[in-house]
């Protein structure tokens, strides 16, 4: 579909996104990346600048807890959007310590014990994926990001909560442990297009190996989709038409299937949690390529 | 994508995503078809036998209220999934009488509500869209479908909890009368997949009328998919990776962005208040056909 | 107990109370009644002004129903605080249309329905108990009392809630229009006191009759007490420490078993629905006097 | 009042209570006692045996706490009843960390809280008081008794959500420490009476120095009627009439304002998690002696 957009090539297309957002955009606030389904990377402004990934780990997490026991995964956490805040303690309660979805923190706390489980090491789990995948060895845990105190505080009523009814393995502080290292890794757009570029290659890693089966693909894709951004994923939806995946610190994951995938970076967040001019430029971006899914 | 799929004749597809269901199936209890962008259509099993649309009248009841005036529409309906089932009065009170979306019956209701406002006639408005865009004008309200006493008092109370809000226009009465009737449209599945190719062919019309630009078609679709089937929209995805939308008389819509509009029909439903049957095969079709938007 | 205070002249009681609350109050603004065991009643400010008592019809509605079946009403409505603002439908959709206690609107219209069951005539035998309790024949209904469309619209959807579960007999009009003529009984702080002395005799009316046995009077004080003043039950206790029930005009009435009943009434209300001026002289009257239950 | 039955002995009434409940009551299985306002003690059945006192700790911290500082306690918790099971999250994340009343898990633990911050010792401090006025030194605490894993898990839950929302001023682990061991106070019936009926001489303890004023007393009665039996308070209301407070080992303790404390125990539980025994004894009681409150 939309052939003639198509041969529009991806470097232009992201500096017209790029502007579309503000022609007065600092470069030093702004960033956005894609990497190809061939492994090409494309990018605009600090595109290269590493920041703290946050929640954009849970997609990396998910993906391998998911390539090594998918059944697994969904017996413990489910697949549907929160409609609650993304820290809702009320949900948890209600459905009995299993997590509406993987991309809260309740639903990643679930994760990160169930790959404590399956790899003993499951933020070294995360490292090594996405070192493999972004083809730079250099990625590495910021050992000065920490969860501020009110969020560390909600984050262990949240874990030992799910504790509370049987669904974690591991000792709350080890899996609180994990979770927050995986969240401390620190990667720049380019590195988090490249990373996650088997997501768009129907599963298929870097060197041609299959990370995922082509059904898991899109299932990950699918969740990303619909739990993806928070509170917001309809909006987001609506908006950019993408699965997306966002982090705290201004990062916005994109997957466009059988295409590429799509990194922006810009530290302002809108009230759900998302970065505004993250949104803005996938936005433009989707507009512009007609490259939403729907 | 999928190419050597693609070359599938659609009637085989069909064919075979039913078998997929069930080899045994009833060809009473089941039918489905499938409505291509140049306005073929094809079918298999009780295809062509008509039934109460249900919610899936809300589909075509929000695209014209969008088409009309988007940005009224989402001042008074939101766009996120509910995470409550579909008739839950709790998320109505703590959002002060905006309903999560228009698919759950409260965002429904106030869909109709607007519909009303703008056209006069807002269940005769649905009928001449389905009648012109399926070109079959006998397609009329079924006297007999009514609500349950139990699902009408809820309706009931839901419409008026929206308008002690101050969310409904016409009086409560009005609105409930023209929700019930757009419910009871009796259509079959081959009359469904073609009134709702639209949404495939990017808001242009049978006749080549755009009813939607191409930026609301693909909103219509994203808010399916992540809405569309009560709280089981991210089961949906993950399973079928459609935008679809259910009702409880068993029909299931589903669209295939830039190919067909799919229509599955069978009785039976899960506890999400989805077709069993219908779920499968359309599982099927798209695991034949690898035409998943993801 | 407090025999000293007990001396007291109940007259002198009254004027120290109110007087404590504010020297400088408007007699217009402000009215306070006491009747004593015997049929004797004191006043002080506005006692003779009528006013809609509103929600204070709720406690003689329930003395009524009680009366008749104390058995029937417990199985269709409960006895705990709601925990939640007092027109509240999260909790009636929790319990499946079971309202927490008799207090909350939801309680009421269930009364209501059982006493128009009982007596065919729910508002006129409210109407007969309160003119033959407090000796004054004229008391009636003022037609100019209507629910506000807001509140209106909110009750409505309350019992249509109801019903859906299938707690209500008769129709949700006929039951709203003795819901709300009750509250639009008139009479003043001197009638109510009266009117409800017999909850301070242990059930025995004013002629000696007993209308509650000692066990229910008792039991009727008991749900005063913990569910009364709406989503405020455990700070009226606290300040004041009588069963009391309050009306949304500005009436508050309390009891002091086996001494007298009080009304007092002031229109101005605090968040939670209660009169400012009336819950500060009764817990004026409290501390003076020692009568707190506890 | 009911100056006949206040005539009748005290241990003629509790072996008439004990016997109403079930005169094949095993005195292993079931104990009763009364500590009246001048000191004596009266008991029947198991009232000499210890047990762990469980949540009626939660009594005599709130009564040190205010002794204290009233104000400071009820900045930091509520009044009301919750509305909710003894132990939810949902409403604690709703009032962003503000306990509904102080007889709730979250609640105590505020208290605990409090009163390490007051004393430094908080359970120390509970068992210095419970020695005193039940002149018994060897109570002590049992250190077998310890939360079960899940309890456990969830009140390390609830104390890092309030923890998250500042209203913490301990470490989240010696809070808990300190409320676990209150909890794991042993005392008898005959113990707990006597250690509670200052609240029964309005705040007057044993030796005739105040512990409580008049009106603290009176207040801490209030909440424990309100409050004080979890989920279950208005019907505890409705069918005993006092202010109580029961524990999960099957400890009920009940204060008749004027007259003596009360104390009964008996393992089996009923669904909101009170003694069984313990609510038909001192129903039984209450209208053998017509010592309600209302």
């Amino acid at each position: 579909m939309t052939t003639s957009i198509e041969a529009t090539r991806l470097g232009e297309l992201l500096d017209r996104s790029a502007a579309a957002w503000a022609s007065s955009a600092d470069d030093d606030g702004f960033g956005l990346a894609a990497a190809t389904l061939d492994g090409e990377v494309h990018g605009v402004g600090a595109w290269r600048r590493p920041f703290p990934i946050e929640s954009i780990s849970k997609v990396f997490a998910l993906a391998l807890a998911v390539a090594r026991d998918g059944a697994a995964v969904w017996q413990r956490v489910g697949r549907e959007a929160s409609g609650d805040p993304f820290n809702s303690l009320m949900q948890l309660e209600r459905d009995r310590g299993i997590p509406r979805n993987p991309f809260i923190n309740a639903g990643a706390i679930v994760v990160t014990d169930l790959l404590l489980g399956m790899t003993g090491d499951a933020c070294g789990a995360v490292r090594e994926l996405v070192c493999r995948e972004s083809g730079n060895d250099a990625i590495d845990f910021d050992p000065t990001v920490v969860a501020t105190d009110a969020h560390g505080a909600r984050n262990a009523a949240i874990a030992h909560l799910i504790s509370s009814y049987g669904n974690l393995d591991a000792s709350v502080d080890l899996v609180l442990e994990h979770y927050y290292r995986q969240c401390a890794l620190k990667m720049s757009c380019r590195d988090l297009a490249l990373a996650a570029a088997f997501l768009a290659r129907q599963g298929v890693g870097r060197r041609g190996v299959h990370l995922l089966s082509r059904s898991d693909a899109k299932r990950v894709n699918a969740v990303m989709l619909t739990c993806g951004t928070y509170d917001a994923a309809g909006e987001f939806a609506y908006r950019v038409g993408l699965p997306g995946k966002s982090g705290v610190s201004g990062g916005l994951l994109a997957i466009v299937p059988g295409r590429c995938a799509l990194c922006a970076w810009s530290p302002q967040l809108n009230a759900a949690g998302n970065s505004i001019a993250g949104i803005a430029a996938l936005d433009a971006f989707t507009t512009l390529s007609g490259w939403s899914v729907f």
